[in-house]
C-alpha cells in the first residue's frame, strides 16, 4: 500500500474544484472525522489525514424509487454498469470504450459443499476470474478510468507485482490513456509479459515493491506527475468503490437477497470493507431486506497481521514482512485493516489464515469440484471457508459465499507439483499393464 | 484429428438404440449421403463413411413460433443455455450441473478499426478468452457433457495438446464424471498442470499427437473403452455443435444481425462449418433476415493446408506436417477442410494465413489497441484480417466480427520478447534521466 499522504487543493490539479459529473457521487468525504471536500484526485483528508471516501446522493426517496432502481438495473448490460446508478460513474459510462468487467459467474457449488459439510444448495463461489484480464482488479480499475476522465488525466499509473498492472495496462489501451505501470525490476518473465503485452509503458524499479511504492509517492508530489492518475493512490477513493459491484452482483445473483455468510480475502482490506458499504447500500436502498450478515476474512499465515490483530483482541494491526505464496494478498501493512477488524466483529464475523500446503490443497479442492482453477488468493478463501467449518465459526446450514478474485493460470507454480497419473506406451497392452484398463 | 472410422451398432453402447431426450436433436444424418440413424455415441456413417451430424426438428412453424422462441432466448440465462432449444441438449439443461460457457462479449473494436482502416462502429472481436477455461472448446465440450450423460457414459475423455484437455477436466470435475485425457508425455509443463489441476487421470502417450490420437482410437473400440466417451471421437456429432452458438451470440449481441463478414480460425475446420449452419439455421427460423455473409478462414502459415487448397483452387486438402506457434490451430489434416472451402467460396469469403511474425504482431496489435490479449489463435485471425483488408478481400465499411478463440495467458511465449521499457533506479533523477519525466 502507498502510504496515506495528505495532498493540499492547492497541489491538485484544477480539475478537483471544478465540478466533475461523476453520477451519484457528490462529495469526498472522510472516513475518520466526516470532513468533505469537493470531488478531485485526493484520497487523505487535509484536516486528519484519514481516508476519503465518496459520498452520494442515489435520489431514492420511496418504496417507488427502489422499485425503479431495481428494475433500471436488471434492464442494464451484464457488466458492473448495470450498477451506474449507484458508482461515483456518469450515467453515460457504458458507452464509453472501457474493458466492462463484472457480472461474473456466482457458481452454486454442491460438490464443494458436500466435501466441506455445507447444506446442499446453500454454498456459493463467486468466481472473478472471469474477468477480461481475469482478477477482480478490473472492477475496480474501471472506477479509476471514468475519474481520470473527469479529471482531465491523460496517464494512468500504479505501482504493481501483478494483476493490477495488466488490468490497468489493458483499461488504459481500450479507454486511450497512455499507462505507465512500476514494477520492481525482477519480475518473473511471465508476470512481464502480462503487463508489458498491452503496450504501455512498464518501468522496473531496482529495489523492492516498498522502493517502488515509495518512488510512486514522490512522482505524485513532482512536477512531472502532473496529469497522471495513480489509480489505487490519487485516484483510490474513486477506484475502490469498484468493489461495492462485488456485493450488489452476489445479492441480485441471489435474487435481490443477502447471503448469511461471505468470506473475502484481504490484501489491503480494502475489498472487504466495499462490500460491506455495498451491502449496506442495498440495504439502505431497500433493494434487500434488513437482516444479519457475517463477513469473514481471509489471509495466508505468511502475511496474516489482520488474522493476528484479531485472534489477539486487538484494534491495531502490526505490519508484517509477507513470506507467502499468495502474493496478491501480500500486504504486509493493510491499510483498511482496523476497518476490517471492526467489520469482522461488528457483524459477528472472524478473520483466520491458512498455511501454504492448505492454500494449495483448496486450490485443488475447488478446481476438482466444482472446476474451478483458482488463483492462489481463491485458494486462501476456500481454505480459510474449510477452516472455519471444522472450527465451528462458520454455520454450514446457513447461505455461505466465498470470494475466488483471481485466475489459477496466473500462479501456475503454486500448483508445479501436479502432472501425470502414468505414462504409457501407444498401446492397449501399456495401458492395460498400467492398471488403467 | 481423429480417424473418421465408422463403428457398426453392434459394437456401440446399448444407450445408442432407446431414445434418449435431446431435446430438439431428432436423429443423426450424414453429411454425405443423407443416411439417418437414431441419436447415440456414432460419428461416422456405416453406409458411406461420411461424418454424421444431427438432424433437428425446432418446432418453429410460424412467425408467432419465431417470436416466441426469440423472446425464451432472450429471458435465458447468461450462457450458452439461453440457445437451448437450438442443441442437442435437454430443456432442463441449465438446471444441471455445467461450467456454463458462453454469452461471452462482442467488442466493438473501434481503436483496432482505426488501426486497420475499417469504417468506425464496424469491427466487432467475439473474444471467447472470456469462457471459464478461457477458450471457446468450454462450448463444444459443454455439449458433449449433455451427450455423455444420454448416453449413460461415466468417463470423459479426449486427446490434447492443450485447451481441450482444460476444457474436459473442468467440465468432467463439476458435472461429476471421471475424466481421463491423453497427451503427448513431453508437454511443456504449464500446460500439464492447467490439464491436470482438476483432478482427473491425465495419461502421458510415448510419441506425438497423432500416436495419442492413433491410441484413443484403438481405445474405442476395445472393451477397455466400454462407458468412455471421447467428446471429439465418438461424441464428435454432438460436441461440434456448440460452436454454432459463436454465431447465435454473435448475431443476437448485433441485435439479431447477421454481420456481413466473419474471420473464423481453421484448425479441424469444424468451428467454422458450424458457424455457418448456425448463421443459417438463423435465416431459417426467422430470427435474422435472410441476406447475404462472407465467412473468411484464417489459418497459420506454418499449417495452412486450406489456405493452400483454397488458393490453388482445389476441393481436396492435401495434408500437411505442422510448424507454427498457433499451435491451438495445428492440424495438418484437418477432417472439414473441403467442407471450410465450400463454404468460403459459396458466400464469397476466402481462405488466407499470415506468418508467426505476423501473428506476434496481430497479438500486440489487439492488446494494445482494445486490452484484449488473445492466443496465437487470435492473432492468427487478426493477422488475417488485417492482410485481407490489405489485399482488398475484406471490405473495410461492413459490419466484420473477427473471433478471437483462446487466452493470452494460455500461450505467453508466443510475446515473450515484450518486456521492461526501461529500468531505473527508485528516484525523480533516475526517473528523469531515462527521458520518462
Amino acid at each position: 500500500m502507498a502510504a496515506q499522504t495528505a495532498l493540499s487543493t492547492e497541489s491538485t490539479t484544477t480539475g478537483s474544484v471544478t465540478p466533475v459529473d461523476l453520477g451519484p457521487a457528490v462529495a469526498l468525504s472522510c472516513r475518520e472525522c466526516g470532513h468533505r471536500v469537493p470531488l478531485g484526485p485526493v484520497f487523505a483528508c487535509e484536516e486528519c489525514f484519514g481516508p476519503l471516501e465518496i459520498a452520494y446522493d442515489f435520489g431514492v426517496h420511496s418504496a417507488a424509487d427502489t422499485e425503479e432502481l431495481r428494475k433500471r438495473i436488471e434492464a442494464g448490460p451484464a457488466n458492473i454498469w448495470r450498477y451506474a446508478p449507484l458508482l461515483p460513474v456518469p450515467a453515460n459510462v457504458a458507452e464509453k470504450p472501457n474493458i466492462n468487467p463484472g457480472w461474473t459467474k456466482l457458481v452454486q457449488a454442491d460438490n464443494l459443499a458436500r466435501e466441506l459439510g455445507v447444506d446442499a444448495g446453500k454454498l456459493f463461489v463467486k468466481d472473478d476470474s472471469g474477468n477480461p484480464t481475469h482478477s477482480f482488479k478490473d472492477r475496480v480499475v474501471a472506477q479509476a478510468i471514468e475519474a481520470a476522465r473527469a479529471f482531465d488525466f491523460t496517464t494512468l499509473s500504479c505501482s504493481s507485482t501483478g494483476n493490477l498492472a495488466g488490468a490497468v495496462g489493458a483499461a488504459a489501451a481500450r479507454a486511450g490513456f497512455r499507462s505507465c505501470v512500476f514494477i520492481p525490476h525482477d519480475l518473473e518473465q511471465g508476470k512481464v509479459v502480462m503487463a508489458a503485452v498491452y503496450g504501455g509503458e512498464l518501468i522496473g524499479i531496482e529495489g523492492n515493491y516498498d522502493d517502488v511504492n515509495r518512488f510512486c509517492s514522490e512522482l505524485i508530489g513532482d512536477p512531472a506527475g502532473e496529469g497522471w492518475g495513480f489509480v489505487n493512490v490519487n485516484l483510490r477513493p474513486y477506484y475502490a468503490e469498484g468493489s461495492k459491484t462485488l456485493a450488489y452482483e452476489i445479492c441480485e445473483q441471489l435474487g435481490w437477497r443477502l447471503p448469511d455468510q461471505l468470506v473475502v480475502p484481504i490484501a489491503s482490506g480494502s475489498q472487504l470493507t466495499k462490500i460491506d458499504k455495498g451491502l449496506q447500500e442495498l440495504i439502505k436502498l431497500g433493494l434487500v431486506e434488513d437482516r444479519p450478515y457475517k463477513i469473514f476474512g481471509a489471509q495466508a499465515e505468511g502475511c496474516s497481521p489482520v488474522s493476528v490483530a484479531y485472534k489477539a483482541g486487538h484494534d491495531v494491526v502490526r505490519p508484517q514482512k509477507p513470506n507467502t505464496i499468495a502474493k496478491s494478498l501480500a500486504i504486509g501493512n493493510p491499510a483498511d485493516g482496523p476497518y476490517v477488524l471492526d467489520i469482522a466483529r461488528r457483524t459477528g464475523g472472524a478473520v483466520e489464515d491458512v498455511n501454504d500446503e492448505q492454500v494449495v490443497d483448496a486450490i485443488r479442492l475447488l478446481a476438482r469440484t466444482e472446476g474451478i482453477f483458482a488463483e492462489t488468493a481463491g485458494g486462501v478463501t476456500v481454505g480459510v471457508a474449510k477452516k472455519l467449518i471444522e472450527n465451528g465459526l462458520l454455520d454450514p446450514t446457513l447461505t455461505t459465499v466465498v470470494l475466488n478474485t483471481g485466475d489459477g493460470l496466473k500462479t501456475l507454480d503454486a500448483v508445479a507439483d501436479v502432472g501425470l497419473t502414468a505414462t504409457i506406451r501407444p498401446s492397449l497392452e501399456s495401458f492395460r499393464e498400467a492398471g488403467l484398463g
